[in-house]
């Protein structure tokens, strides 16, 4: 339903990512061959992380498409950042408004998908009164993902993102059996402390969302030693996105269905992962 | 916190109201003397009865202030209409976008406020828990006001509006003191089927916001011989608004405290209101 | 580059062509088979006569994609209109901003167009001078379009709105030779005073963007007996569009390269067209 | 018409001069007592050169209201900066859209206008005609403000802002008053190449917008030994602003009527300007 892209390593100009590649995200707003749709152009977000650690991460939602979006140019060229989130919105269900655009933060925590809650209009009032009292007001949109971040929030995401996330879908399952949902989930998410990414690919259904993970950059320079862009990188720069970014074959290995990837200061890794616990 | 505008009569050119008396709505959107702020410019709202009295009401909401607002101007030169709202807000709580912009529809109803819920986000929840399953997901904002509509409508809107109005805030007041909210309700409501309207004004507190109805246009006619704006009106054209319009003496008279004034067929009347029956 | 819709007939709900056929103008936005750019999504613009022919055209212009816009849904539900346009733009340079959205209008009169002049940057200002003084003011917007529109009107738009096109085209294609443009003009352009539409094909390259007209009513009925649909319609009911809205054979038929038709009282006819005489 | 704010000194998080003080630009937006206008909610713009000095200034727009923006809030708390302009605009005439924010950029420098050209509509043709042919695809908007800009660009404001401006707005005096109007320029003008700061007062009248500077950082400190916040900046730290930000006697003193203020490393300085040259 959408795309996401994540960026973790030695702080880079953001705008070498988000607008040069040929399918960067920007370009993937107006066209993504893998995407569910190939169009994605119902609003878009960007948050980032600060150089120096400091304070909370940026955040820029807006409801206009990113292709032509002049504020995302400029803000991109002018932000350096060690981690950093940008997702474009192919919206199932309306309203398009900037409560709706993701990622979503809780102080420090950033969270994106791309998927949905089958049915949310039927189970969305049974998953709500599961989310925690105090968490209740800081839902301002009306989002599957949304209600899906303040659930994995309320079933700790800050001590155990994966098992918090484990539970958060393994409680939407449930739901949606209750309701008569044959596959209640499926998606792709990704989710930050500011230090280390967890994305998580899964569904109900077993036929999830594309999920790449980039090659490591040293192994690419040896590859493509005439790629004078991968300079640009720094040796631990990392990329988690919903399609690849480039033509490079080679520069993007996928995700394995039913699986969570975590980077890290230890680097890339996955591991199997299917909702439990809840 | 918002200032609103209702008209009920023969079809006429909205922008005769809407726009051109010195103290328009649209005007009191950068100034309203009277209001508990003096800006509302927080987004706006325009529904209208079209005249052949087929089809939903129209409705256009926006997220700019209504004083340049250009979408505006052209649908009111455009629109001739027998019965319309418009509503311009000041947001005690963000967020500024379209789905909390008022007045809100169901079905062929519109509703909308001015005034609030107080600590909205302490009993948020459980209001929401209040209102009907199949109208939880057409909750699309974040607005008190919003969730007041939905209680209404659970509460028997569409047969006794006086009756489901009252019980809306005696449940709201119900709640509130359950949260030791002092006075948990204040405003004015405006609320049609597109023929009847039904305009409250009342708080928890006995201190509401402004609410004025509209002189008999017979009497201004005599009152005001030299007056050639009156002519534009038929004699059963009544307004009902946060405040004058005009600085004509006379043309408005206040909506008393804690009652509930009407405009139908038989033209205005108005009666006491107390919150009850919850 | 863009996509738009003239309707000329009886007052007709204008959501019947504008939303509910299955390619309808708003699903052009998201998915145009036949245009040069198959999304788009860079704001849309609505504009139309009153039923009673009293006072100026409607107009609503957002830069927001038509295909999830709730103000266009809920206006095109309540609007009928015997004379309407729509537009859908994608950009071929940016700012996308309500000035720049068609249709523009001027008094009585709105005019919209696909295509485009080459190199605008390098002859915009040649261009701009030679509009009227008086007009120059009018132009609010950075589109190519904006300025072809101020000069048909310079050029005698109301008198002659053929022999204005013609002028006005005939001054681009000069400026741009000026300027060593190969093929300076491509498009299509529609224009009204509210009672007649002139719609122009016409490319420099004589490669022009596709343009259709509906067949007359009565022969569509006599073709698709079982289409309840159709009688929606009136006799007189025509429809100039891009690209066809629906998929029935023989429903639309291409207005020829290098021709203007015209829709009036007298029906649909189309003549040869070509830039001359400034 | 509008309000701006400059800050020039050690890098600084942007939100404890934009959103903290009493009377920051921001608090400005909705009420600022100096103003021509009391509200200025007519959209706004952020610029802000990053710490390193490499790179463009970074540059955010919005047509929304900079008092409850998101947006804003969200940026002002992430970005860190040596050098931020900001400014909240109130439209003398619309249309409120991105391209008519200030600051404009050209390149690495920006710049700011509180005020008007006099009966722009009047003389906009001859100002525009004076910009330099390669400049005037760049303008995108409808501020007179943006053709001073360019006007200023191409009368050398590269190489000496204060002539340049001086030639600028005697260029904008002679053609006004060519046009008979009486006073033809008003107002106070900020501009930058990201290391030296230019902020002009003038009006054609001598009755020109207020100005202030901020008083030393540490004769503030000994003013005022009890005030913890005066520890955030940095002994170098200064601002120029439309108002005061802040009650606190002494700590902003009113740029001379008909002067130029200039921030720099050698601190703050003002002389005498008037137009003169063109």
């Amino acid at each position: 339903m959408c795309r996401w892209f994540v960026y973790r390593g030695a702080p880079l100009r953001t705008s070498e990512l988000l607008l040069h590649p040929v399918h960067s995200i920007v370009a993937q707003s107006l066209n993504s061959p893998l995407g569910a749709e190939p169009v994605n152009g119902d609003g878009f977000g960007f948050g980032w992380y600060p150089v120096d650690g400091d304070g909370p991460p940026g955040l820029f939602h807006s409801i206009e498409p990113a292709w032509h979006d002049r504020n995302l140019r400029s803000l991109a060229e002018a932000v350096v950042s060690p981690l950093f989130f940008c997702h474009v919105r192919a919206a199932a269900g309306p309203p398009i408004q900037q409560t709706n655009c993701h990622p979503f933060r809780n102080d420090g925590w950033l969270f994106m998908h791309n998927g949905g809650i089958a049915d949310f209009d039927r189970v969305k009032r049974d998953l709500v009164l599961a989310v925690d009292p105090d968490l209740y007001p800081l839902m301002l949109g009306t989002t599957d993902s949304e209600v899906l971040f303040h659930l994995a929030l309320t079933l700790g995401l800050r001590d155990d993102p994966v098992g918090a996330i484990a539970r958060a879908i393994a409680f939407v399952e449930r739901v949606g059996h209750e309701h008569d949902v044959r596959f209640p989930f499926q998606g792709s998410i990704a989710t930050t402390d500011g230090d280390s990414v967890w994305a998580f690919r899964y569904s109900s259904q077993g036929r999830s969302r594309s999920l790449f993970h980039s090659t490591d950059i040293s192994d690419l320079r040896t590859m493509y030693p005439d790629e004078s862009r991968l300079s640009l990188f720094s040796d631990d720069a990392r990329v988690i996105v919903s399609e690849p970014i480039n033509d490079l074959p080679g520069a993007f290995l996928e995700v394995p269905e039913a699986s969570v990837a975590i980077l890290d200061a230890a680097g890339y890794r996955h591991a199997a992962f299917a909702p439990a616990g809840s």
